[in-house]
């Protein structure tokens, strides 16, 4: 994808279609959670598919304490040598437990880090997702 | 760095020097912030100096909404063809106002993504690091 900046501005603030553009073509991001009061943070893979993300993850992983609908924000990003992006998701995830729902994640291609055989599945409902582009530079110096 | 995992265990977890070492060697994260019961999440760039996380954002950066003290989680990650790792510290992030702070907080070597002449620094006390590596591998089919 190729990222147009407006003269001398390094951040350039993605659409929702260049967002979710993004996050489908990487796998890897990391899950926030708050969970009575504490604040974790996990890497996950993830998948995107019909507008919603999955994750697959193994047994024991904190997610699996979420409560159903929780709130998260997700994140996914890129770093070249001269640019970078990131994108964040805001929603509820829930840990799916239906066949049709597994269904419907498995078309997401969604993998897991690590081989096991007990993982489970988690979709993630998006409330709102937003991206931004950088053009890496130098910090200018403050004149004296 | 190697890592001798147990016989077909793809996850290993790590020691905190082993943590720590694996933090100097990179420059990104994310940090995880819950602020007025609302998660948030923020790709940062960081420097490790003295046991602390140094971070140095930009104006209008959500990081800059925290209150002295607040609870943060952060995480940074590496993701070759066969392995991964993933560091995550909890602690207290606290932005910087006196200059022997900001002094300590430069030799920690953290630049931004962006340029500009009023970014912001940060400290991350730390309370807690851990780490893991992972094989990474096909998933074994579940025997039918």
């Amino acid at each position: 994808m190729k990222f147009e900046h407006e003269m001398n501005s390094p951040v350039l603030v993605l659409d929702e279609d260049q967002s979710w553009q993004l996050l489908s073509h990487t796998s890897h991001g990391r899950v926030a959670t708050s969970v009575a009061g504490l604040i974790d943070i996990v890497p996950v893979n993830y998948g995107v598919h019909n507008g919603k993300l999955f994750l697959r993850t193994a047994p024991g992983n904190k997610l699996a304490a979420m409560s159903i609908n929780e709130k998260i924000a997700f994140e996914a990003d890129g770093i070249l040598s001269d640019e970078a992006w990131s994108v964040v998701v805001h929603g509820s995830a829930e840990v799916l437990e239906h066949e049709a729902d597994i269904k419907e994640a498995r078309e997401s291609g969604v993998s897991p880090w690590i081989p096991t055989q007990k993982d489970f599945w988690i979709r993630v409902n998006v409330d709102s997702i937003s991206g931004r582009h950088f053009q890496l530079g130098e910090q200018p110096e403050v004149a004296e």
